[in-house]
């Protein structure tokens, strides 16, 4: 069915239209609300004074509901890596043995950084796309009574799968002589994380992601567990070292050194948003706004990437015979859809579309209907809005 | 002469004021400009673009005129630290020895983070609100044939003083097996900086001084003599590693991990102030404007802390018998002007004023005016208006 219509206008039809509406959907930086982005823009104050301290407080007690815990909750002026290399520097020393998880790229970057300190890696390699399976690191724990540390990550940012953290953390709790570390960067407040409950002893985060902020801030929760082993802990560390950033925080300095004054402030502003929903409602609301997009891709004919779908970003293969920087390059230049491509080996196979922090459904509609435009203008056999017309039926109900 | 004036209301009179005009001179953070701040606060943009890659190489170039280098300058998303503990992580091995020309809180940093790197300090001792003479590094560099880099300060923010960098410069130059590192954090664009005409090998610095912006970046020229200790450099790194940091830059990726997006634009728009100035009438600006603080202080009876004040910030002894941090208090909550109080054991006992970045004239006449005033409160003999005379005086011809 053809619809036929007459602009009624007698302008040029073909004239080319100069600027365009973007729409941000990359797993990172996400959207930052008008709001947030306003309180990073408000005059700068100095940090050695009450009402930084006030704010910084309140910062890192909001944090811990966020990340379900009752640990203390680092905050570094510095992006995710910093605070991931933070976790190894300050627990474990040269020679020791460290379980990494691996899987994609930043699971693979937990390797790097232990290898940078001297650390021995006892990798657990997994197929890009897919996950370790709890009894898998259990052979490892069990064959390797020596590891140290386990590093996970929650959600693998380059692949778009979900890591089962409830079902490793228990596999450590009882070993008095390992620490469980998660690289919840891209999964916090889109994929439930409970921290304490499933025995994560640090958490990693940063502030591009579900939490709705520019890059520039990174959080580590440390368990009570985890700060005997900063105090034997012999590798390097200043700017990142964990016990003199408690100290301020006590003391409160707030921080050691110059804090992200500007970023911290529109952190507060965002955690307020996150408050007034609640934190579970959040994380739902990204479940449902990745199951809607990923059904949608399916009936497409696209095919998911992984084989166990997180809910902050969704991989997509990009169909056999079609060019995926090409893809992503029409969806960019003409929907103004901005997606990323895929990473490392993955580049021009996959295209990843994010589901965290602050998108909401209709984004979701316009990066369906941006996709079946793409793919169409590339050959692609579509049917314009069947994709649509699952996520509005999928997420109908979702406020 | 007192003058008798009559509101021509009838309000009460003594009615409280309930929010107050705010100055901030401190030294770091200084005050953020409008388009600056509205910079940062731009609808994020994915760092993985042709649109994002453009700005990173504008500033990348722009800073190189700042720092006068044609070295290359990294950028990283972190503070001053960071960039200060990659500078040592970068270039030395466990056992090396390194100078740390001391004399403030940063000097003595610059031992901290050698010490935390297993790095044997040669300690160049300075009273604090001195600076060291020349001879004395000439007689440690003599005396300590192997020392692999010494480490200095342009300007020690803890005392307000100029460290003569282009004396010590020289000194290193004919030494194939030293390298020469100046933390410039506070004193790039209000003291003369000449990265290559001084022999500078690794020039830090930081955002949130004389370049107008919040904190959470750091910059680190480096000369094509450090690269040669880099690459036989033993200490782990990994967020800091400089051979990584400049690889994505030429590979126009353009950094390793995310940078400081939000920050980085209004970096942008920061520079092409200094850049419509020229760095050398921003680097005289603030001279003058540390000058004809300085005399009016002195007018006022006050005395400088420094032995060789620097531009970028001012020391003022607190009098006698006064309590400094109420000095700090009655500026900041009675007139609004919010200075740094002195760190460790100068802490009541001097008051620093910053004079770099957004500060102008009329701030300089509102911070000597504030301080007349709290002086009085405080009980210490002021002739109102004679400090600010001083500065008018000095500053007539400022533009």
């Amino acid at each position: 069915m053809k619809k036929r219509v007459k602009l009624s206008s007698t302008l040029n039809p073909s004239l080319s239209f100069g600027y365009m509406k973007k729409y941000l959907l990359t797993p990172g930086p996400t959207p930052v609300p008008e709001d947030v982005r306003l309180a990073e823009a408000q005059p700068i104050i100095y940090h050695r004074t009450k009402e930084f301290l006030e704010i910084f407080e309140k910062i890192s007690n909001d944090l811990k509901t966020v990340f379900k815990t009752k640990n203390i909750v680092l905050t570094f002026l510095s992006s995710g890596t910093g605070a991931m290399e933070g976790a190894v520097a300050n627990t474990l020393s040269p020679g020791d043995k460290a379980l990494c998880i691996k899987g994609g790229k930043f699971g693979e970057r937990w390797a790097k950084i232990c290898e940078a300190y001297g650390i021995e890696v006892v990798p657990l390699d997994v197929e890009w796309g897919d996950y370790a399976k709890p009894e898998e690191v259990k052979n490892l724990l069990e064959k390797e009574p020596d590891i140290k540390a386990v590093f996970a990550t929650l959600c693998e940012t380059s692949t778009g799968t979900l890591f089962p953290i409830e079902k490793y953390g228990p596999l450590i709790r009882q070993r008095a002589g390992t620490i469980f570390v998660v690289d919840a960067i891209s999964g916090l407040t889109a994929c439930d994380l409970q921290t304490d409950n499933w025995n994560v002893d640090i958490c990693v985060s940063a502030s591009q992601k579900g939490l709705m902020l520019p890059p520039g801030l990174a959080f580590v929760s440390i368990s009570e567990k985890t700060w005997k082993f900063v105090d034997t802990s012999k590798c390097p560390k200043f700017y990142f070292d964990f016990k003199k950033q408690l100290k301020a925080l006590k003391e409160k300095t707030p921080t050691p050194y110059t804090p992200g004054i500007s970023l911290i402030r529109a952190l507060d502003k965002s955690l307020s948003r996150i408050e007034k929903s609640g934190i579970d409602k959040v994380i739902l609301r990204s479940e449902k706004l990745a199951l809607a997009f990923r059904e949608a891709a399916k009936t497409l004919g696209l095919e998911v990437f992984s084989k166990n779908p997180a809910n902050a970003v969704t991989a997509i293969k990009v169909p056999q015979g079609l060019d995926g920087t090409r893809l992503e390059k029409i969806l960019d230049e003409k929907y103004g859809v901005r997606v990323a491509e895929g990473q490392d080996h993955l580049k021009g196979k996959i295209i990843r579309i994010a589901h965290a922090g602050y998108i909401g459904k209709l984004d979701i509609i316009a990066a369906i209907s941006a996709l079946e435009f793409s793919l169409r203008d590339l050959g692609y056999p579509v049917r314009l809005g069947e994709g649509v017309k699952v996520v509005k039926e999928l997420l109908k109900s979702l406020n």
